[in-house]
Parts: C-alpha cells; structure tokens; sequence
C-alpha cells in the first residue's frame, strides 16, 4: 500500500498536523508520500527523506515540487506533461481549520481522490463544538450544559463559576480558558474572542474523570485501548503540542467492563453513519458513572497511533471500506423533454 | 460589477441549476461570466451567449475554455500562459449537491474566491434536513415532529399516517413521497432510499398553510415579499423544475402585521451568524398562528429573484458584505522554539 498523506492547511493547528506527521514515518510501515499544504494554501510534494520539521519552518519546501490539485489527483509538472502523484488512498492528517473544517473533506470529495478522514458533514458536527452537542443529545449521549456567546453579544450574562470558555470552533485547546470568577471572564472572552466569533461556555468540573477511545468501523468496529490522559487542570497548546508527537503505546485505563462498555456504545451511536471513512478519536467525561461526550476528533493528533496495537494494518483496513459517493444519473431529462417538446 | 456565476456540478438537481442560471440572465442587470461544473465535474467557461439549455445537454460546452481551479480563480490555458477569470465576485447558484452541500463553498474560500452562496457549516446545516431541525429548534424555532430511519434499519415502525417521506440530504423535492397507510410505506421508503441512505419522516398535513421569505443581511436585513406558493398535495420535481425558471415578480401573501412579523424573526434567529454571505430563502409553515420552519434554501431556485423588486441591486450590495476568513497568524512559533531548545 502507499499513502498519501495530507497535511497543513491555512489554520492555527497548521505547526501540529507538521507534528502528525512526522509521526505517521515512525508508526507506518507502508511506503508514504508527503503532500504539505502551506500557509498559503499551495500544495507541494515534499520528498519523504526530508519530512522533518525544520524543512516547514525554513521554508525549504518551497524548493519541492508544487501541485494542483485536479479531477483525479494531485499533478505536477514534468517535462512537456503534467504527472499525477501516485498513492493508493489519501490520509487526512490535518488538525483544525482547512483539515477538520471540511474544505479538505470537500477538495478530497469532488476531484474524486480516496481517502481516510471525515467527510464535509462529519467535519462540520465535529468542528463546531454547538453542533457536537445538538448531535450528541439527539443519538441520546449526554454532554456537559452550556451558553453560547456571539461576539457582539452583551457580556452581561448570569453564570455560575468555574466555568471553561472555549472557541466555537477550533481544536487543540487553543483559546480556552478556566475562569473561576466573574472579575477574570472579560479577559478570557477576549481571549477566546480572538479566534472565532462564538464562544462556548460550560460549567468546568475540576478532576471530572477523561477517557479517550479512538476507533473506526470496517467490516466491524476496531476500537482502541481506552486511555485516560494525565493532565494538569487541562491540556494547554504547549502540551499538547507535545502530544501530537506520540508514537509510543500507552497503558491502558483501568475500568470496570460496564464502563467500557458504555463508553464504546457512546463512540458507536456517535460514529455511524456519519463519521465512516474515517478513523476519530472520542474524548468522554465519566461523572457518577454516566457517560458524556466531550469532543469528538476526526483527525486526532498523531491518528491516536499510541492507542492501538497494530496501528498500520488498521489503517489499511479502514482503507477499504470508505463510504461511496451517491451515484447520480447523468442525463439530461428534464432538458431534454421540454426541448422535445418545444420540437427543438 | 461582473459577476461569475458558478453552477452545475454533479448532482441529481444539475438540470435546474442551469435553468436558474438562465433565468440569471434575465434578471442581472450587471456583466456576467459563466462558470459550468459538468457532471464530471471539469469546469468550463461558456460564453453568456451561449448560455440556453440546449449548449449543456448536447455536450457543446465541451467546445468552450477548460478550467482550473487555482488559488485566487478559475484559470484557462493562454498561449504559453494561463489567464484569470476576471470577475469581481463569484454568484454560487448550483442547487443540490455539490452546491449546497460545502463542496463549492469550501472550494471558493479555499481558493480564496469571494462569493455570495453559503459557507460551508451554512451548507451542511441547511443541506441536511435532520441537521436543519436540530439547529432550529436550539434557536428556537419551532420545527414539525420527525423520525429517522437509516437504510439498514427495520422498517417495522408505528407511524401515524399519513406521512411524508423523504431523503434526508435532498433538495427540490426529489425522492419526495406521501404515504397514507401503511401498504404505501415500503415503496416510498425504496424510492426514497434511492437517494440517500438515512430518510426523515415528518407528518403531513394536508393543506398546511406555507410561506417562503427570501432575505439576505447587508449592513441590515433586506428582506422579500413574502409569497404563499401555489401547490397541488406538494411541489414535486417537475413542476419545481419549472418553477426554478420564475423572472416574474409574484404576489404577495395576504398576512397581518403579526405573522409577517413573526416570519420575519424566525428568519432573523435563522439567519444569523451561520448564513452570512448567503441569499436565501426560509419555507415556513403556519400552523394555529405558530411559525414553523420546513426547509432552509441557501441556494434557492433561480435566487428567489421574482420575490425581489430590486434583484440586482439586492445582490451587489451583498457582495459588499461576505464574511472575512479567520485571520491565522502564519509563523513557525512552536517549531522554532522546540528547535532553539534543540539547539538547532
């Protein structure tokens, strides 16, 4: 198998997707080729022996083949002609806007190129974290209360604190805050403020229990060990920077069956049909045996690698059984018909 | 102003877009440029005179300039170089998938190509029925009861008849049936699941009162006449089809001050921040003096013109108001730091 993998985009998870994939070398044992998104939304086809992070920030890779992206593939110029870049499907490797947003989903999706990640509806209910919530409670999983905020909002609003504020829309933790009274709220608003034009604001649970399953469904559902990840009072942006690097197995949550149990039922109601094709890992809260969804991450840093045993043969696996698009009839009926009628 | 009018794509509604993108002619006073995605989604530029539905469904447009789809345009090969579309804006008046459903807005704000239609969370919402209730009823707005039923499903369901059935993720009445006992409902599910893999199930009322308002936001609301469309049990395809060709201003509805007001607001809750950027036209129900919303239309049959008395102006004004893309910061932050520490 070769993969392709896709990674950067114009968002400020760009440096972390760098980080992804980098990983997917150490983890995957199929033959790679490395297709960057920059800044600038060019698209170039950087030689895997030199996928290292420097090459990115030192704009080196400007030096690499740039691509178009067409009806088929990604294309480059060679001699008189243009050549297509070879790769069995696509992985999806880029975290935040571009990558989760589903502007890759969709370029993916209409020049017809296969690909592990979530397609455009999965992108938007998993990215905006309003849409997760009305998404979860209506396949009956629970979530934690919220407000929404809109940024020309009045911010004189009634709340009960601790509570973490969060950008509607972005990952990785960048922008959130903790706030545990009112006189610190204006300033987290702020904050948040800078990144999207919602905010999300939920009650913060200090110590409330995270477990992390990761999973896809093929023929069946291949889960994951569920992890319980260390963190400080939450994982920041520097941390989980860091995060995104792991390519080392990690032990697995001690939980009782029932638990288990109801954390992966959770990942099933959320994962079918929306999420198939791609491989995600879900965060849940436990509180008083009780499950909730937290986040769901269509592109988890790293692809979870360290979650599972044998990372590359699942990836290989989920390879063959991405959803098919709708066959759509390809004629001109109506057209047709009122022309002949017209006697045209 | 010139504008681009974008339209097509590969979809079961291809054949109306290019009947709305006539009528586009018709009521646009400004210069157009037409841009047509085929069914195998190439684009082509085809010359405004010869825009008539007859140039689409003979293949005659594969005789006009062949497009790429670039940063910053619509390119065609020039002599030894490649020449920009020249437009000031883009109009996205492709119905259906493709168009409705993100992959054109996430194409055109990847590419940076400024354009009236909906964003790509827009799309989703409004493309997917289900989705379009859920957000709905978070913003308070009332929406008619709904089951859902996925292909793999067991159809042994208790029902109320009679129903009307229909693919989640469809427009334009496709795939639509009304069910009115039980022995009808397998047939109409086999239709219907012709086209989608999950179907929504809602009551049908039987001379249910509809409205449609068309607006858009500029630096303020610039609303529609609010029309009562004429119908037999229900619009179906073919007489949509015709209907997608409307340039004739239509009659207003006979409604008081209160309904239209109410009208009004829903649109409003619905409208904003999501649909910034859009014109589009909200399909509500009245039920005992009680607003309902049935559908969300961002890309509505030929722009809902005929409910404008200023359709041109309408336009160009919104072209002044699209929304601005997050600004991200492009530096190597974290990677130059990790790098400094590394003494690299």
């Amino acid at each position: 198998m070769k993969i392709g993998i896709i990674f950067g985009g114009k968002s400020f998870e760009h440096e972390i997707s760098i980080v992804s994939a980098i990983a997917m070398k150490k983890v995957l044992k199929s033959d790679l080729v490395y297709i960057f998104c920059d800044y600038s939304r060019d698209f170039y086809l950087v030689p895997t022996d030199k996928i290292n992070a420097k090459r990115f920030s030192s704009g080196d890779y400007k030096k690499d083949k740039k691509l178009t992206l067409k009806n088929g593939g990604f294309f480059h110029k060679s001699m008189m002609s243009e050549k297509r870049v070879e790769f069995d499907f696509a992985l999806n490797i880029s975290h935040g806007a571009d990558g989760e947003d589903g502007k890759f989903a969709s370029m993916l999706e209409f020049f017809n190129i296969p690909f592990i990640g979530p397609r455009v509806e999965a992108s938007v209910i998993s990215y905006n974290k309003l849409f997760t919530k009305l998404y979860a409670k209506e396949f009956g999983i629970k979530t934690l209360d919220y407000k929404i905020l809109d940024k020309n909002s009045s911010r004189d609003i009634e709340l009960v604190y601790p509570i973490i504020i969060k950008p509607t829309r972005l990952g990785s933790s960048i922008g959130i805050s903790i706030v545990k009274s009112k006189d610190e709220l204006e300033y987290a608003l702020d904050v948040a403020f800078e990144f999207d034009t919602q905010v999300l604001i939920e009650p913060f649970v200090k110590e409330i229990k995270e477990y992390n399953l990761a999973g896809c469904k093929t023929d069946q559902y291949r889960f994951s060990i569920i992890e319980e990840p260390q963190k400080e009072e939450f994982l920041d942006f520097d941390k989980k920077y860091l995060d995104f690097s792991r390519t080392k197995r990690v032990n697995e949550a001690k939980l009782s069956r029932e638990i288990i149990e109801k954390i992966q039922n959770s990942f099933k109601k959320l994962y079918e049909p929306l999420f198939r094709g791609s491989l995600i890992r879900c965060d849940f809260f436990v509180v008083d045996e009780e499950v909730y969804i937290n986040e769901i991450n269509p592109v988890p840093g790293s692809m979870a690698n360290y979650l599972f045993d044998d990372f590359d043969s699942i990836i290989c696996e989920l390879s063959k059984f991405l959803p098919k698009q709708t066959r759509v009839i390809t004629k001109y009926k109506y057209i047709d018909s009122i022309n002949a009628a017209k006697g045209k």
